[in-house]
């Protein structure tokens, strides 16, 4: 069972050079992650976008849901920034018959401690359980987007009760 | 959405002394690993066992199909050494109702490169998202224990083709 | 044998929030650094400035060593960053009877590969054992500021020939 | 400033297998450990033994003083379990001429929170700095061996009072 990871980029990316420069989006740190935990799954990753999710324009957007529509693979994983995740999540809806998880992190892939490579987990174990639909997996839960949205005080997402906020 | 842990050792919860002990099995590192990375999820953890698994009885084995059968959460995660974990699931797979999901890793917790946290967090995104069966979630698959074995050369699971083994 | 830690700031420090914010200058990070490695010193922190070396101005270096001076400690470690530790270092050289050693990192502390931690060994190794002076302690070596600088190309610390630069 | 390291085995080599297998002594880290931090110091490594230094027989440390004693580099840092790192430095003390610091580590170099690589910069950062004689570089200090003794107890290196001990 084949997953796509598309990369978009956000803090699960980020990367470090020095004093001078800014902490800056990098390569997808996917690959170096998957490595490192010996997964074995049959996988592909593209590098659609390297921004932090804040940053996205409506084009960026489109672009992914392009991407994603295009992909041939009917389980995918997107990796993006978390502040705008929700919102590329419910432009994906209109995206049938596939199965697609959204996830990031809160803290960089490359920290000694962050929540990076536990979230790709529960994506991984999501995207290859779950029927078509669009998905979120972050703090350990899967997330409808519809009725989802980041809390930036607790800086964790959450369920929201009724869909009509 | 309830899961409950249930840890029975195995190197996932290895922790380690010092020179004149043995590396050992030590609490479930599973409350520390959740709390990295900020789970949210409700969850209950109970520790029936702290042994690696070439070191489980028939007796033992039965004391974990015990207490997974006893538990009134529909959604539960076994966490095992993974030496014997096939022989555990199948045993499991008596228990009709529940979405059963055994992990573990081939690297300690504590390692700073690990395998740990990953598989904690496929397990995770798999029992939340599974019908009721016994699954393991290892290098990032999930799989049905019936056509499942460890390979030792390789240090990783892996299907194999005829179920009659 | 009591260690003052003056930090000012840089890499060695920098600590991430989320996608919102920038990378940034946090608390000094030597306290839980010495913690996580059960370091048995007598030490003393004093947070006097929280900044990238490239933002330092001059009043900033005349602060530092104000503070310095003033201390009544005669050995004292400055962590800093790496873009401009030679320039402070050689205006510290105007303070007798002290051992002073700066040293800070080229990855943050809180990097799962991190030189943080090292470094801050060796200024803690050679602080201890050089007499009255000015030292940088990186890349596992020990410099006189005045033949020292930071190759921005290769990412590390060398000596030059010509005393005269 | 060339360091040669001579490596005994103890908790800073253990490595990790698997369930079946115990907590072994590897290969020396240090090689790795010093790529890691970026450190540019000249140096070699020498493995001589891979034991838990409570398995050091007598003719054990008798081969750890002739290949220091036959090492034409003057400075020299022993890789030690910590149970009786402090014998061997005794040991150590008829040789002449050299600068001999021991170290070694609590826990294992490969977790995710170790004292390994923090232990070996204070070694380098001493070794470069004292004259010849042996000494003990563990939790941030620098001890000499006549007067110290590892409290198992509190988990670390202390001196006592009275050298006659």
């Amino acid at each position: 069972m084949k997953i796509k990871f598309i990369t978009t980029g956000g803090t699960i990316d980020k990367i470090y050079f020095d004093d001078k420069s800014e902490y800056e989006v990098g390569l997808p740190q996917i690959v170096e992650s998957l490595r490192d935990v010996h997964a074995t799954i049959e996988y592909e990753v593209e590098s659609v976008l390297r921004k932090d999710s804040l940053d996205l324009t409506d084009a960026d957007r489109e672009l992914i849901c392009q991407r994603v529509e295009a992909d041939p693979c009917p389980r995918i994983i997107v990796t993006h920034g978390t502040d705008t995740m929700v919102q590329t999540a419910r432009m994906l809806q209109r995206i049938a018959g596939k199965t697609i998880v959204l996830t990031g992190s809160m803290q960089p892939t490359r920290f000694r401690v962050t929540d990076a490579v536990f979230n790709i987990g529960t994506a991984i174990g999501a995207v290859q359980s779950l029927p078509p639909g669009v998905y979120l997996a972050m703090n350990g839960r899967i997330f409808d987007p519809n009725r989802t949205r980041k809390n930036r005080e607790k800086n964790c997402f959450e369920e929201y009760e009724s869909p009509g906020k």
